[in-house]
């Protein structure tokens, strides 16, 4: 390599994690429908921090997983306990790695994350919580966006991050009609909810620009 | 689901196969640089059989894994020993989870293959052979070709048969350029051993379009 520059990659899947070098990298957690832009949304209105749990347990009964859920008259300064079996197995391996850190990313948040990974040049590895392993677009797009935006301050030798931009580039005039265009299948399964404001929000740039930082169990604005 | 139609999945990396019902399904094994591109090539100069095998042994030094070291004058009704390590794991896996049928796919033999499977009417996974488990761009690309051209025989419900088709519609035009310009790994590999030629080889249509199917250890045209 004839470039000192921190690398990035990208992983699709969980199921490729262990291809990476976690243990020298800042892990980017990526989960765009819905848990990290859910994350981002309720640190962005002031709750204190953000616990995330894998089991469909009680709490999914009590609280949503909408970021829409998270109004600062609701969440400000409580304790959001958020179930996301993807997001959270994820988060679990790359501590289980000894990750160097952890934040989450989302669309909403995008500059935070973009801003963070800059100034820190350290390694990065945008890990796509994809669903059940099955690689998934929305996260995939979210890769593409930070690449596009950061490449130049990181080497970048991974087809992965390569594919992510392309279609990024693709779609980025209006991610929401790409995702209809290409059937992604989160687009169907959330439409199918009901839920298309919630898929505009999740693909919208720094709506609730804040950065999630794992710490102790907890996201905590950073 | 609302239909009758067989499935087709497109699996980007030999480390995501257990997510796919490969029981029920034809597996194309994908290594488009170059082992599927040689082993078409090979089989249509008039090869009577390709055995592919995973260990560097002598046999790579004796023959060579380029498509245009097997000219007919050489192949002709001999047997091929080709080294190929991700292709050959990834068809010892699809062989281990006892696939419905095997068969390998390049551009070189795009027609053959796409023909092949509206035919058989059944299951599909696209089996990408990546690098080391690293999805990469050309096998993608080839699996996004397929797709573009047989899906209407399909229901896909899956985002990264979605994001290959998206990708080889953007590149179509011209997928050496498109490879140069995205900064693809093996273009670069490739490029760094003088392989240019090897490149735009396999990565044209149909220039050797014949169905290499496996059957008891062996490559044979079907």
């Amino acid at each position: 390599m004839s470039t000192n520059k921190p690398t990035l990659h990208t992983c699709l899947s969980p199921a490729l994690l262990n291809l990476y070098d976690v243990n020298n990298s800042i892990v980017v957690i990526i989960d765009i429908l819905r848990a990290t832009s859910t994350i981002a949304s309720a640190l962005y209105n002031g709750a204190k921090c953000v616990i995330p749990v894998d089991s469909v347990s009680r709490c999914i009964e009590v609280y949503g997983n909408s970021p829409f859920e998270y109004p600062k008259e609701f969440i400000e300064n409580k304790t959001l306990v958020l179930t996301t079996t993807n997001g959270t197995r994820l988060l679990q391996m790359a501590l289980d790695k000894s990750a160097e850190g952890i934040i989450t990313g989302a669309f909403v948040n995008l500059s935070s994350v973009c801003d963070y990974l800059v100034e820190m040049n350290q390694n990065v590895i945008l890990g796509c919580a994809a669903w059940k392993d099955r690689v998934n677009m929305e996260d995939t797009l979210f890769a593409g966006a930070v690449i596009a935006r950061i490449k130049k301050q990181f080497h970048i030798n991974c087809d992965s991050s390569n594919m992510a931009e392309t279609l990024y580039n693709d779609g980025k005039k209006d991610l929401f009609e790409f995702m209809k265009k290409n059937n992604a299948s989160h687009y169907h399964r959330l439409m199918g909810f009901g839920l298309e404001k919630d898929i505009r929000y999740c693909l919208t740039a720094d709506e609730a620009n804040v950065l999630p930082a794992y710490r102790d169990g907890k996201l905590l604005v950073s």
